[in-house]
């Protein structure tokens, strides 16, 4: 580091140098699986890697961050990102190779390589999660990165991806976590049944969102608000203040039949208006707020 | 029509012929304007259109869809299309010719060319709306689109675009309404001044959707909850239950100064976990729940 604490060697300015080529690499899925490293492009996920990296650090812990490729330009708007954590390889590069490396066409100037994060159902479950949201065979990254970043908002203690999904460390659902992904436990691969399973013995409520839902979510937010608020202590079919795993279905077919099955329930997000249905990331967000809002005290 | 009821004529073929490229033209914003026709692709969004259509012309009104281009396959696999709506010019096309009409890549055998469907500021709101959502400067089509099928969820009266924002009938915003945008009335080009003092000058509160909001959207929530139950007749800042207009900012910068300044309250959604902030979709969707949900009876 020089005194303005950047990298004193010259900027990376072959985009065809092996290094460049192997970042670009991390875009697909082989690599990744191979490497068990995926990429953070641009400054908001490369500051949420950087902390959580830095947290891990602090905990004894390997950390996250392992390469960071930055601009000049970058640097002189962000200098937070000229003092990076212990254990991190920072090299200044030009846009050439920021361009080449990057899956979206216009990085930002920057880009990390980090290992996964993701952790294991075990993990999630010994924390004893209070709120978990399901993805069972979502198929879009852009939608899998909201429902993360939904979940992240009303405070869920992980989410689990089936092992249908999509990759959740594909370039485009990085960025559509917008930096959730360095925010909470995520679980890859998990076997929905046995996840059913495993959180029904930890007395772990399982509700499925479903449009043809014999429960209506409003129903029992009403007859938790009223339990909260005095007003009623009577029971109801299932109380949304409970420790609560939801499951979420594919875009376009929802949960399948086998899928609905292992719930409790099956609850349906009540639709006022004429929508024939609502998208993945509004149903996931209404279901998830409903808990987080009965479970706060 | 023939006895199966389909298009006797040939099938057009021609990608290059004049009347292909007049349909191509209107993913573009200048013959859009020009012609004020838009285009639905797919058999969902052209579905949508023509049950708008049918309810038009039975109101003696002048429908909307004036052509639809359809394959065969479309047409097994979708029969409703082959008997369309009175005033709907109907022909047969080939792959090549659908492919080089749409915006999209696979338009699924069906595309539909539509009159813009927007309505004005004054009949929205002297149909007594109790629920509207407005979009200040919001530029991505997607995002524009997800907020449309949310407000249709919760039942809004009207969506309002301001002038400054994206062109709601830019095919990638069409496609992400899922239809809604054939399901409530849309405003477009509206200025948000004009539309406050009006919303004003006939009773209807104005919240603006802010991130720093000194009003908590739960608070509001529980307050209007409790009122319902009985458990209180207590005033509170904003009743949610009343009739309110939301307005919702840019993606990246939320509300400008001028327009939080506007509203009557800055009303914030609770963030419970790390999340830096909620996207677009995910604000609009808990605010136009919440306002849903208090309102009902």
């Amino acid at each position: 580091m020089n005194e303005t604490g950047r990298p004193q060697d010259f900027p990376l300015s072959n985009p065809r140098a092996d290094r460049v080529r192997d970042v670009a690499k991390l875009a697909g899925r082989p690599a990744r699986l191979k490497r068990r490293q995926f990429l953070a492009e641009g400054p908001q996920a490369v500051r949420e890697a950087l902390t959580l990296h830095r947290k891990k650090m602090d905990a004894g812990e390997y950390g996250l961050v392992r390469e960071v490729y930055a601009n000049e330009a970058c640097l002189d708007r962000y200098p937070e990102f000229e003092e990076l954590a212990e254990g991190v390889n920072a090299r200044l590069a030009t846009d050439d190779v920021l361009a080449a490396m990057a899956d979206t066409v216009t990085p930002q100037g920057i880009i990390a390589v980090c290992d996964f994060v993701d952790v294991s159902l075990r993990d999630v479950l010994d924390a004893r999660p209070r709120l978990i949201a399901v993805l069972c065979q979502v198929r879009d990254p852009g939608n899998a990165g909201t429902v993360l970043r939904a979940a992240d908002a009303a405070g869920a203690d992980a989410v689990v991806l089936t092992g249908s999904s999509v990759d959740i460390y594909n370039p485009k659902a990085v960025r559509s976590t917008a930096g959730s992904l360095f925010h909470l436990p995520v679980v890859l691969g998990a076997d929905v049944e046995e996840l059913v399973a495993e959180c029904r013995a930890r007395g772990i409520g399982v509700l499925a969102a479903d449009g043809y839902g014999k429960l209506n979510l409003d129903r029992l937010q009403d007859e938790s608000a009223a339990r909260r608020l005095g007003s009623s202590t009577a029971g109801s079919d299932y109380a949304l203040e409970s420790p609560t795993v939801w499951l979420f279905g594919n875009e376009a077919q929802g949960l399948s039949e086998a899928e609905l099955a292992l719930a409790d329930h099956r609850v349906a997000v009540p639709v006022y208006g004429a929508a024939e249905s609502l998208n993945l990331g509004t149903a996931a967000t209404v279901c998830l707020y409903a808990s987080a809002r009965s479970q706060q005290d």
